[in-house]
């Protein structure tokens, strides 16, 4: 790349945004033009602005940065990606107005993500979703566009899915065990999650029943898609690690299907992406019997990939059950909005 | 009582032993006559040879206490019950040398739970198959008997699914997020699980998919159980968390049952025990959206009552999910032995 | 008792105030009259404005309580006793108001208690600085009167100098290892904590480096205290531990002292009070070589004593190092003014 | 470097044998050349022998490398340095006729660090002192020779006092809370340390206090090192931390030296090593009023540097107190031994 196209972050200072920051920073694609907060923050250098806890130093590049007020945006800023990480009640407002002036937003918001003219992307799921791009602005008459990824738990269970889809699946149960990092910086109290286990998250099941279908459907030839017609059932609880969330899952399948298939289907998986973000093996196969596990495997490749074992036939008549992993910052939020932009800038979108 | 009933009770240094031992002091029917352990503890006062870890003192009166080796009970201990919680490996032969010998075994350990003519009681649930007693005794011509409790897991499981049995049900999905303790003093080291989730446990996921169909059988007029008709399938892992296993589980019925329905089956649900510890409410209902949890609910009715919360319609058909928890060592472990010896007590067995 | 005495906590929904509700449930004593809390909690029942986290079932008198705004308490309160655990913020005005109207406030807050004519009082520690409250309610022309009880690891630590206070200390080194419970419900996020260590705890240190010495002082005949003459320096940290607090405590004597003398002073010391929350043992020595720890210790006498271990000499001439370990929440906060308020009703100030 | 020296592992497959092996993992001057483990590893190949915890990948070099046994190493292994993690019962005996033999060991082990004849060095402390190996081969007869670096703790805190040397110390009081990766991968059990703090470490306290006079000590002509005058008085604790020990520092100077100087000392400080390991900062100086943390510092310098803040006077005369924090098992185990391989490596003595 000769030159590198600037960007901007949305809701720079809270957990996902610092992810954004850090995973930018020395990105050989994106540079980082602009950070924008709430109103609290703007004027304030980002060091100052940010409480910052990731276990790496601040770029430097940021540390100086001058936060912006999200209220503050104008049309021509010289940046061509926002990648969004605002809090649920004010993305909606902000990301609209900036795709109308024709920014790409890349977006870790919920907010927009079951709209229907709304790419809902997992890039080595179904990236021919992108093309949803074209009727979102020419209806919404939109200079830019909103492309979504899907929610941290959705990405690692959709990936895990995918290799499978093939075997045609029928139901999902999935239970999760969802790291702190999730939740925000002041989302979990220690009070609330040491020694302890908490079987709620907010809105986190409905988002697992529903995200999926989206994301591994398939796209017709007016642009809309056709969900993938397996249900999901989702119990979601949080417990006491940093990052990596860890799903226990039961697919049944329209028949039976060995647990060397599906072994092998995981192991043959790859993607042909070559983009920087992009993981060499999306999805990894661990053999061992105590396998994936946070913190031993949610830093593969880069965080980019997710882990999947102890693939075992269920007692249930075509079922099989599995665990799969993957960081949930990195892979399911930042990182996968990185990604998504990656994917877009290489094929032309942007 | 007029005067208590000695026991004694078989590894009693290890992590169950010394719950046995805790949960003994001042018990009011029964009074700790022996500590039996491996060769290398015998002769060892018990403050000596246990490395205490309990939050409570050590009992005064079992403090002293010289602790003997289970090679060497006599036929004539002046003992009527023998707790047991001995390692798998030396289990088999020590508890049917008591049995043999004329004493009540009541045992935590695995090795009997699924010999055919040896109970596996959770009283609240099956003290009828303790009647089984009689066939045992006469077909192994022994003096004595073993009756088991089940495995931890499976008791906080088969107790929440007990009131669901009149609803008919077909396939059980679980999915268990177990305390540290579960594995004995020294089974998960800190390396291994601080900031971590390990997603196996040996022969956990047997047990559990095994016993419950026991436990919630019927006994014929033979003194054989008839197992329950349902299936489980099980996905064991092991959490951060001190005490208390929290289990995320779906059960499907035969046909359609509301949440409310379930609900009241949950409310309704009562035991007409009336021994020592017995808790008031074995399943304790949980109407807030973010319960039960371990560190909150593990020690409801002192332990030894289970606790179930978020009862939700899933999205297949006929099928509900719902999250039970309970203390592992209290009521999934020694807690359970010890009710089963008070029901035999009171019924007449001892 | 008679009849019980009616008691108003102050700051009831957070974190300490929570626990004088667990605490005072089923006091013998005292008896809830009322919950005062922010406008916020105001007019709403005390279940629905308190987030309870505590392990116990919330106590039925209390879970129906209407919770009352601070800034609506009348000078007629059939109340005799305020205990307070405001935030710092509102603390002075509130607690002023009250003790101008004729409460007796027992405040854990830190607002009042360097005053100079304010008790800071551990009852087994300086029970006779009560005599102070003639003086305040005199010069300040109040009805009631305020009487505080030190910051949670001050308490630990002066509880353990006062048996060494006869062999001359001239200087005190103290490094504390908190429990997150002292930072209050949302005080500390997960994030920040998890696999962590946070080696700042605002304005701890400098509590601890000059409260022990007005404890630790001697009542004059003006009822002035005159401070202990030695030295304090503080190193304050916080700990991923739920509750109990650990100090690492060097102290210099005037002269050398032995191993066996300390461990004689600490056994042999022991209190008159018998007052409901007066621990049989306010100072527990250990003599295991790991004890005290959190766990294991921090339930000792109900909460409410401490506990040493670990004496040993130190490198440093007249030098000798232990361990300290309390409760923060019961015996370093809530208990703490309870057990203030008992003795000052037998005493008759109230 | 052309070509790269052959090395070998002594106690490979343990926590610090296999932090060696990720370490030394594309190592630009150094080759895994063999490992050795007991005899009960012996045979294997290093997966199936090393129960792997580290968050990497296990190297494909090692993985398939046979472990032999520590009894069979040859005189003429074509391996120039054995690194040293065994347990001390055999380590005394093996690395001595390893050094015998021709090897130059680079030991993580306690047994020899306080012979007299063995440099115990922290090379941006005391790299002088490797001059000492002359008199070791001479004296002791060896075609090899020794080198230790010292205990975990002890480097974080000896690294931090070195740059305050010139100020004149006179006493170190140090509180530790320190990791649990120290104590290898079943040193502490989780039920052990969840939630708790354990105020013990066995011989670590007597390490503390005796190793840094040495380290900070100077050589004399006759190769013989005299003490560094000062006193160390140390408390010990483990914390429910994975990696990173954090160390409460009070130090007591001849004279006043203000908090700035202190600072300007810590920031001035710089090391001349520009081998492969050796950070580019030894003593990071973190100015955030609540840092050094290890969560977020351990991996400063890929693990090498030590961080300090926190700098305050203290309370008594001449004195200051600080934090420090450093990766326990990189810069305070494996890291250390190899960083001192390359120093005598680029000196001449291999």
């Amino acid at each position: 790349m000769e030159k590198k196209i600037k960007v901007g972050v949305l809701g720079a200072t809270g957990s996902v945004g610092q992810r954004f920051v850090q995973l930018l920073d020395g990105h050989p694609w994106f540079e980082l033009g602009a950070l924008f907060a709430s109103e609290r923050s703007a004027g304030k250098k980002y060091h100052e602005a940010a409480r910052w806890f990731l276990p790496y130093e601040m770029p430097e590049a940021a540390a100086d940065m001058v936060v912006r007020s999200i209220n503050d945006i104008k049309d021509d800023e010289e940046l061509a990606i926002m990648f969004s990480a605002l809090p649920g009640s004010v993305a909606k407002d902000v990301e609209r107005r900036c795709a109308q002036a024709g920014y790409c937003v890349a977006s870790n918001v919920s907010v927009h993500r079951m709209e229907d003219d709304v790419p809902l992307v997992i890039p080595e799921v179904n990236s021919d979703h992108l093309a949803m791009i074209k009727r979102q602005k020419s209806e919404r008459n939109w200079n830019g566009f909103i492309v979504t990824n899907p929610n941290c738990s959705t990405i690692v269970l959709a990936l895990s899915l995918k290799p499978l889809m093939q075997f045609g699946i029928e139901e999902v149960r999935v239970a999760t065990m969802q790291a702190v990092s999730g939740a925000g910086y002041a989302g979990v109290p220690s009070m609330a999650i040491l020694d302890n286990i908490i079987p709620f998250i907010d809105r986190e099941e409905d988002k697992m029943q529903s995200e999926p279908q989206k994301i591994l459907g398939t796209l017709d030839a007016d642009l809309r898609v056709r969900e993938a017609a397996f249900t999901v059932c989702a119990s979601c609880h949080r417990v006491p690690v940093m990052d990596g969330h860890t799903e226990a899952v039961w697919v049944k399948f329209e028949e039976n299907v060995s647990e060397s298939t599906i072994k092998e289907a995981f192991k043959s998986f790859h993607s042909d992406l070559k983009t920087p973000f992009a993981p060499e093996k999306p999805v990894i196969l661990r053999e061992e019997k105590d396998r994936p596990q946070p913190k031993l495997d949610r830093d593969a490749c880069r965080g980019m990939a997710i882990s999947v074992g102890r693939i075992r036939a269920g007692k249930m008549k075509n079922e099989i059950k599995y665990i799969a992993q993957g960081h949930n910052t990195v892979r399911g939020a930042a990182g996968a909005s990185i990604l998504n932009a990656e994917v877009m800038l290489e094929r032309g979108y942007i």
